[in-house]
């Protein structure tokens, strides 16, 4: 649809920022909106996202959620009852102060998130262990008003999910956490084909309100980490200050505990820059919006008998597969192949005269370039088993950088060589004080990322920065 | 979940406000928000929204369209551009005028329909007509500044669908405008089972910006219509403000042609208050959460094998239909009919003893009330067989309903009994001059809802206000 631009696509390797926003442009994933920090999503961006809600969903059904939908505007009074919580997010709050005509009393928060309304109206609902759990899920809009932005990384308005259950016991509500933090992870990993590390977060990075958050995060190829999901244990700080409270089998009445999560369109973003490469975008199969494309290649003399052809194999694969016929005649086949690639399909299949003399079509891989003749009486077995293939080499190639790039550092001063120079994730024994946090940042811009399961309670280590007896083994990064 | 209030609903016959209030409440539908206006789509309203929007979007993916995603927001200049979309649409906006600290150059108008962004996309993305027909829809939160609400049919916020075309000639545009139309009638006829009538809005009532709307109407049971859906030629208005211009294959440059169409929550509405009956919800099932409920009934010592057997019974439906067992303990199988048939769940199947023994369950559809017995190897069969039935049964109430509340008037006087005596739509000769519209309007209260396409052009009839040549045959009602 919109006008070619002949500027050149800058190398990834090159220059991993350019390339990233050119890819997005050049793909038609997402154009930027005339007001400041905000982006269209265009259909081909958007169909990603709804593989994205269909495979996510399916996993949040299955686990016994619930959709359900809460409203756009948040009262201040609301978002100030929980005080972290509220100062967390005030800054970035988009804030409605007129209706129609009328000047509005108090003002309205667009939701940045909606732990405040939600909780308003789960006091009303929460009154006895019966009703518990409240496992409601939420695909909605927020707005969080940000002063640097980058499509799908970080736009003022974004797409996301956000789950919010109650619970009897903070036991419940903690299994709830890891439960759902499993599920980030195996999705993440299955259909994005991305490797995660999953753990939870210092006190300084948490969820402004939680007790705990857990999180998955993603290594970019420029060696900065990607926080792709997170889970959050808010205990009964929310429960405290919006009186939920229900009558337990022993007839008290107790505070709920409570949990929140969300991933977002913050993925799409992830899934370009991890997997692409050179000539474009290089999409999973399983969240492709088309997994594969059928270019026909023909002189004039055999135009009817590959056109149709084609349309065999079309119609042959499209019950399996979300495939493409692309038979326009205003474009060549090389202009076609460029085209496709860009767009990250990751299996193209050429048709030409000779392929139907040999009974056979070609399958060109997107990620490795690879050339397979496949007969056609095997097409769509094999059309599965490379897509597969495809599937399962981008993962392991996400994952050998990911592990190539997590160093542990004997010290504080090749802790702080990795970072500036090789960059990726630094493994190293935390004392647990935000001092020792901060000092890092300060003089590494890396934060810590998260603390792995394995991690939580060490001993006979020494922090890597204060020599003093460490607490855990963390992971340190730069971060987008 | 939420307390059960001992309080009766009211009868639909005799108070229907009340009556769609109170099932809305106890069916757990919606919830009231504590923002004025704005309410909460609990888990079993949404689950209907969902189906809603499954079988929608596979009707427009079928017919060619993709979805995408554009700002909440829209600077209050790009409103302005089309001069009758702003007036009709500025009293009720809700304005964004402060981003964290910081007030903005600019409000935000908090969009209430896309038009104004879309189009302003749009006219960077048209170059020539190999790009045309854009065929893009939206599934998004929509917010107007209403004075007067009520659940579902006139909220603050609500979900809707919003498609925006874009076409080289008005004769592609037209055409589209009237597959929606047909798409919607389809879709709220079988899957809604709500018979409606479409046709064009007379241009006191269509859309703010509109060349032609197009409408489809169904009647409520105390004879009021609904407007249930809208698909709008837009003309060349929003192109000529936008400058949404193409290269035709002449070389020309030209102003494209555009639609906008929409549906919304308001169809859940619909959906209760023509269905239902004084035991509450009454489902269709193609929309239902739950198609059907499983109910084991039994005494003490039959229990284990009536539940058992329950659990069979639900793992041989389960694949094929949205089924829920209820082996709940704390509840009688009294309380659990009640509150399914308030839910609204189209089939019940019961399960006792002595149909174990003659190898049955019976069944007992939710709005005929009949009972069935069934033998346990036909399950799946007649239990399809029933769904269908009872969606064709109520189709064809709704459509009885309609077709006797639609009456052809002799003269004005007799037009102005029927609207205030017996309500439903009255059709007559209509002149097209405004001043006929309001004078009805005033003295009846009731709108033109549609002029059908056999009522486009008429010929030797008068106009039944004014006694003049009439142009068309309208359909006139009092409406929500």
């Amino acid at each position: 649809m919109e006008e070619k631009l002949v500027k050149e696509v800058p190398k990834k390797s090159e220059n991993l920022s350019q390339w990233y926003l050119e890819v997005i442009r050049r793909a038609e994933l997402a154009d930027y909106a005339p007001m400041k920090g905000m982006m269209v999503i265009r259909p081909s961006g958007y169909a990603i996202w709804e593989n994205i809600q269909r495979l996510l969903d399916r996993r949040f059904k299955e686990t016994g959620h619930v959709n359900a939908y809460f409203p756009l505007f948040i009262p201040e009074s609301f978002l100030k009852k929980e005080a972290e919580h509220v100062e967390g997010f005030a800054p970035e709050v988009a804030w409605v102060t007129k209706g129609g005509s009328e000047e509005l009393q108090e003002p309205l928060a667009v939701r940045p998130t909606s732990e405040a309304i939600i909780c308003a109206m789960y006091s009303k609902w929460v009154r006895s262990w019966r009703d518990l759990p409240i496992l409601i899920n939420q695909w909605a809009n927020v707005v969080r008003w940000e002063k640097v932005t980058r499509p799908f990384l970080r736009t003022t308005e974004f797409l996301w999910q956000e789950g919010h259950t109650v619970h009897a016991t903070f036991e419940d509500a903690q299994e709830e956490v890891l439960r759902i933090l499993n599920i980030y992870r195996d999705f993440i990993e299955n259909d994005l084909a991305i490797k995660v590390y999953a753990g939870r977060k210092s006190d300084r990075e948490k969820f402004a309100g939680a007790l705990y958050t857990y999180t998955v995060e993603a290594l970019m190829p420029d060696g900065k980490a990607l926080q792709a999901g997170t889970s959050h244990n808010l205990g009964q700080n929310f429960s405290r200050a919006f009186e939920i409270r229900f009558e337990d089998k022993d007839q008290e009445l107790k505070y709920a505990w409570q949990t929140s999560w969300g991933v977002s369109t913050r993925l799409i973003g992830a899934t370009v820059m991890v997997h692409g490469d050179d000539d474009g975008l290089i999409i999973p199969p399983k969240v492709a919006p088309h997994q594969m494309v059928i270019v026909p290649i023909y002189k004039a003399k055999d135009k009817d008998e590959v056109l149709s052809k084609g349309e065999n194999i079309f119609a042959s694969l499209r019950e399996k597969f979300r495939v493409v016929y692309d038979s326009r005649e205003e474009y060549t086949p090389g202009w076609k192949f460029a085209e496709w690639e860009m767009r990250g399909v990751p299996l193209r299949i050429e048709l030409g005269p000779r392929d139907i003399q040999k009974n056979q079509v070609v399958f060109v891989r997107r990620d490795t370039r690879e050339k397979i003749s496949v007969p056609m009486d095997s097409l769509v077995e094999r059309a599965e088993e490379v897509l597969a293939q495809i599937q399962k080499d981008l993962f392991s190639r996400s994952e050998a950088f990911t592990l190539e790039n997590t160093r542990e550092a004997k010290n504080y001063q090749e802790m702080k060589e990795i970072l500036e120079e090789k960059r990726g994730f630094v493994v190293a024994p935390w004392c647990g004080e935000e001092e020792c946090e901060l000092k890092v940042k300060e003089e590494t811009k890396a934060t810590i990322r998260l603390i792995p399961p394995e991690g939580e309670n060490v001993e006979g280590e020494k922090c890597i920065v204060c020599g003093r007896p460490a607490k855990h083994v963390a992971y340190f990064a730069r971060s987008y």
